[in-house]
């Protein structure tokens, strides 16, 4: 399935302006007249942004993570540095409360907290510039952003930085985990390891995977600056599969892969 | 498996203090040292909170799913009243950007994009007061709330709230998730509805899903605020399990749960 999703993914590669213009077009569905009957005042959003040293950013983040685990780490990298460097609203977002996202968000093993505080960093800085129906144009930027770096992780060999200054300096394996989800990343992990949840070495393998993530959004982010940044091949998966959905239906269902009901030619009120 | 945690967490219903201190032993062990080398100023949090109504809450987050979907509904209906009871800040911070939690995570199927919601809120009202190795007694609170209404909402026939003013009349019948991750949730919901995730009827679901835990969030928030609440069963999984994870093992691994590696003597440096 993973290789399904992969092929499909390629076929699809020149897709992603395709992709962009069915999100818009679905959020342009009902947003519009919900946000002009809205009377939550426009938010300052989005953040300001100056571009970032990937490697020195994951560096930040490798550390981070012994302090604030996988999601606080990635949110501090950035947003730490963002803080000396632009101030404002970065000064009085609470990055510390983030620590919950570690282990899957308290531990229950969903979305790898380092993706958890990817998606808030990508959603702070690349959203619209103010609430109404022109600007979401951009706002699709910024969940496919984070919808690229969530592909990116489920495919790639993690972790992949390698720090500067590693707080052990035992040689670990590389997996990949077909899966954003913790609980699979770690646990094929932990598998070809050999080394339970609370060994040093799995510690160093998700500070890892922190930084790698770290370091992968800012370059992207980086590019988004210099407005080279465009999706590379993600599609909007609840389009793909008919239910929100990962890439790895096989992995869970086996060979019985539960077909979806057919979408509906009336959705009625809008969302 | 479902029945099997259920009985385990039965068993440990008296262990919530046990719980509480594990969690506290395991952030004091490294925390602390941690804190004192960095640099990052001490963040003003956590946020104060005033009681709310748990219903009108409610049906402020079934009409507000409609503009944000999920877990931005959730953030807003709590943290959109706080702006006008409280102020300060709730007003700069970006309620309108976690839009990005719809479908599990930019439509990804991961964690219930409410339950997303829910940890922020969690996590910014019931937070320690300072950064320091003291006050981290208070964390766990946030985190057990988190993980007490993740328990909650995988026990729950869901939807619970019924909206006063609907967007649609049907009728739709009651699920149990028996999971957290929002692909769990919606699939066994879309199988027993037979209806499609662009229906009106899944939309009215998911809106009535994110009212039912911003209404039982509310409920524990007044609670903790009167100094009445405690976690009422929930453990720290990783300590059960060994791994990451939810309660629901031989959902995907059926009868071949695999075991994990045996837990190190010597975890090496903290976290």
């Amino acid at each position: 399935m993973v290789e399904k999703g992969l092929s499909r993914r390629r076929v699809l590669a020149g897709a992603g302006a395709l992709a962009a213009g069915a999100v818009l077009a679905r959020l342009n569905g009902g947003i519009a007249d919900a946000a002009a009957k809205d009377k939550i005042p426009v938010e300052n959003w989005p953040w300001p942004y100056v571009k970032l040293d990937p490697a020195e950013t994951a560096e930040i983040a490798y550390h981070a993570w012994y302090r604030l685990y996988c999601g606080g780490s990635v949110i501090s990298s950035i947003f730490g540095q963002l803080r000396k460097k632009v101030g404002g609203p970065y000064n009085s977002f609470p990055i510390d409360s983030f620590i919950y996202l570690e282990g899957g968000t308290s531990g229950w093993g969903t979305i790898c907290g380092s993706l958890g505080g990817m998606d808030i960093v990508t959603n702070l800085i690349v959203g619209p510039e103010k609430i109404g129906p022109s600007v979401w144009e951009n706002h699709h930027d910024a969940i496919l952003m984070g919808s690229d770096i969530m592909q990116w992780y489920t495919d790639a060999q993690l972790p992949v930085y390698v720090p500067k200054k590693p707080m052990i300096t035992a040689q670990i394996p590389t997996t990949i985990s077909h899966s954003p989800l913790c609980h699979v990343s770690v646990g094929r992990w932990m598998k070809a390891a050999d080394k339970p949840l609370n060994s040093p070495e799995r510690k160093h393998r998700c500070a890892r995977v922190a930084a790698s993530v770290a370091y992968h959004l800012v370059e992207l982010l980086n590019q988004w600056k210099d407005g080279k940044y465009s999706t590379e091949h993600v599609v909007w998966h609840p389009d793909e599969y008919g239910i929100t959905a990962q890439n790895d239906c096989e992995d869970c269902h086996g060979s019985n892969v539960p077909t979806p009901p057919e979408p509906s030619k009336k959705p009625g009120p809008a969302a």
